[in-house]
């Protein structure tokens, strides 16, 4: 545009500004947040806000607070304690004045949780994923990092800002994962980047098999285990744990925000590499560390989670159930056998709509699940029961989709 | 190394790893947490557990908790309500059951702390200057970036990771800015990225005269008030609002885990610009939520310190105090008008001893601040004095600082 005798325009900020999200519009994926206060002690059971004359009662089918842990007795009491003990804040990065006697007890008991010598908190999972990866890839020069396609944004971010090559491999796809890993010379430094159980599908990865490649190819594995650590294996460690291969696994990470209830996230893994990421990764440095209050309310939900299975079959049991129920409905449930319950839409307007019809008519609180979350085309509805969710709450929520679906004329199941 | 005839020797990353940490350890910059517990209502009384037989008291003399507020009565009240009423956790993003009412709540009262038309919440300071940064950036397509020489680890991930071109400006340097503003094209989209109070080295950015190029050269701002929320204004909106320059900023990004003595961080700015970070930024879409716990404690926290001047007071009176005994024993402080009081040794290998020294020996607590905080060779300690430490605690700091100089054959103020 700067060519002789042409004025250069001044860049109109507000109009670029404006026209990204009116794209947004424009392909019906605006997000609007729900306002809702949930009531301790009867999740699923919360109030909402948003467009009504004060709270209305509304029933959450789409929290990852999968076990209400966050409701747990234990758990409250814990913090409460903390909370009149040290104050509300940690007050600094772990370095300077954050590094609480709460943060060391729970770096040990996560390490014993996996079964692996040391752990390293962060205060998110997605800042564990993109802080672990980035600095992993980043301290083995020449690294290639092998992605699963569905991989979350998390990890793909941390992927990316470490700066490697990366070869993304088709979802759970052990052949195309072995193509590409042949197709790298013998003396690079490998990373595999997977999850156990993703999230919006509910389908588990071969993490055995994926470990076998890594050993007959000498690379290091990465295994995000956010959806399912707390809620499988015997004392919570997820599914590696199940499936006795922990062992085998580079580094195991997961989150405190789900099954256990409260915020935060950490891996787990031997203590060289932990001690490298503590000592590198800028996103673990520079940051004020987990307010000990919620570090002491993990303690509690974590130490629960390993002694009580009680949880776990209360959720998988609620999971089985509403499965059938929207299976025998003729509803479009994508198969998988987790705690997620995935109704395909195909559709980012009509998911939505749907959505915003069961908050109005029905008091069901579902998100719709749209592109970036989902690749486009396949929206969806994501359902979590867990173990407070009962029959009842199942077979009206059933009856309204079917309703629903009717109304709106919608695809049933093939 | 891969000639023919040469067998691809497999990567030994545990050897990779070992060295990575070796490296610390030869330079002296290997950090090592103290582990400690701070008591609630005496701070900065805490009690320090490594390497003793059980809990020590100390003093901490480096908490970013700069005005006791994660300690205060009314903060610690709020979250007790909130824990009882809600819950732990927030269970889920802010799109998908994770968005509160105290979330809500509190992105209004950030707005108005700031005069901005809205707010957004992030998991920490950290996050909010990395996904705000790296999201801005993106959307203007061939932004250049102005960056401060000094900037924060957080703000130069979220440039580099924007992908877009950046220009270094010499700390607080009007005249380098200008000429790298100047040497742009007209037409290009500019972002010019700053902090008001350097944490580190404890001086002020000149807002108002850089709001004067940004107006000249038609570019964005974004300032990071994270040591100056709080602390500074009539209301505590930092030092943008005691300049009365907030309205000519495009950004002003805050903490809540500092001097609001919580956890989490914000940006404050106009509707459409918050609105394309809330849709577009992968840090903000795809992470938990902050504990409505947090959320709760921080409302208290930002509502408290917008009509009480009383913390601000008493931290610049402890400043002011403790830099005047310092300098009068001859002891190298940094000049400089903030809270912060920075007190040069210029060797990261010093710097730990001396902090060693005054820990095991003196109940002191301050860390040493070393690469890659700050640039090798000013290797430093870092006193954060606040309206709770005394006199005689600033005495007993000062004779201790001075025996230690003397025995270590410190270099005195010049």
């Amino acid at each position: 545009m700067d060519t002789p005798g042409h004025q250069a325009r001044p860049v109109d900020y507000g109009r670029v500004f404006s026209q990204a999200i009116d794209r947004l519009h424009a392909e019906g994926r605006y997000r609007v947040f729900i306002d809702i206060l949930r009531n301790k002690g009867q999740f699923p059971n919360a109030r909402c806000f948003a467009g009504h004359n004060g709270p209305k009662p509304i029933t959450v089918w789409c929290s990852n607070d999968y076990l209400a842990m966050g409701q747990h007795p234990k758990v409250i009491a814990a913090m409460e304690e903390a909370l009149h003990d040290v104050g509300a804040g940690s007050g600094g990065t772990r370095n300077i004045g954050g590094n609480t006697h709460y943060h060391v007890d729970l770096e040990a008991e996560l390490a014993d949780l996996h079964g692996k010598e040391a752990a390293l908190l962060f205060t998110s999972g997605y800042v564990s994923n993109e802080a672990t990866l980035s600095t992993l890839a980043k301290v083995l020069p020449g690294c290639v990092v092998f992605s699963d396609e569905l991989n979350h944004a998390s990890m793909i971010a941390g992927i990316r800002n470490s700066g490697c090559e990366k070869r993304v491999f088709r979802h759970n796809d052990l052949v195309h994962l072995e193509e590409l890993l042949a197709a790298e010379p013998a003396d690079a430094p490998k990373l595999i980047a997977f999850e156990s159980v993703y999230s919006m599908e509910g389908d588990v990865a071969p993490i055995a098999a994926i470990c076998d490649l890594a050993d007959k190819y000498n690379a290091l594995t990465y295994l995000d285990e956010v959806h399912a650590v707390g809620m499988y294996g015997p004392r919570g460690g997820g599914i590696s744990e199940r499936e006795g291969v922990a062992h085998r696994l580079t580094v195991i990470e997961g989150t405190l925000g789900k099954a256990f209830g409260v915020m935060g996230g950490y891996i787990a893994a031997d203590r060289t590499v932990v001690d490298v990421i503590r000592s590198y990764a800028p996103g673990f440095i520079f940051t004020t560390s987990l307010s000990p209050v919620l570090v002491a309310g993990v303690l509690a939900s974590v130490r629960h989670l390993k002694s009580s299975a009680s949880e776990r079959e209360g959720q998988q049991a609620a999971a089985a159930t509403l499965k059938g129920m929207l299976t025998d409905a003729g509803l479009p449930v994508l198969p998988g056998d987790t705690h997620i319950v995935p109704v395909m839409v195909g559709d980012p307007v009509k998911a939505k709509r749907i959505s915003d019809i069961l908050l109005a008519e029905y008091g069901v609180y579902v998100q719709p699940i749209n592109y970036p979350t989902v690749p486009r085309g396949t929206e969806r509805l994501r359902f979590t029961p867990g173990p407070a969710h009962d029959e009842r709450m199942m077979r009206e929520l059933t009856d309204a989709l079917t309703e629903i679906w009717d109304r709106l004329e919608l695809k049933l199941a093939a």
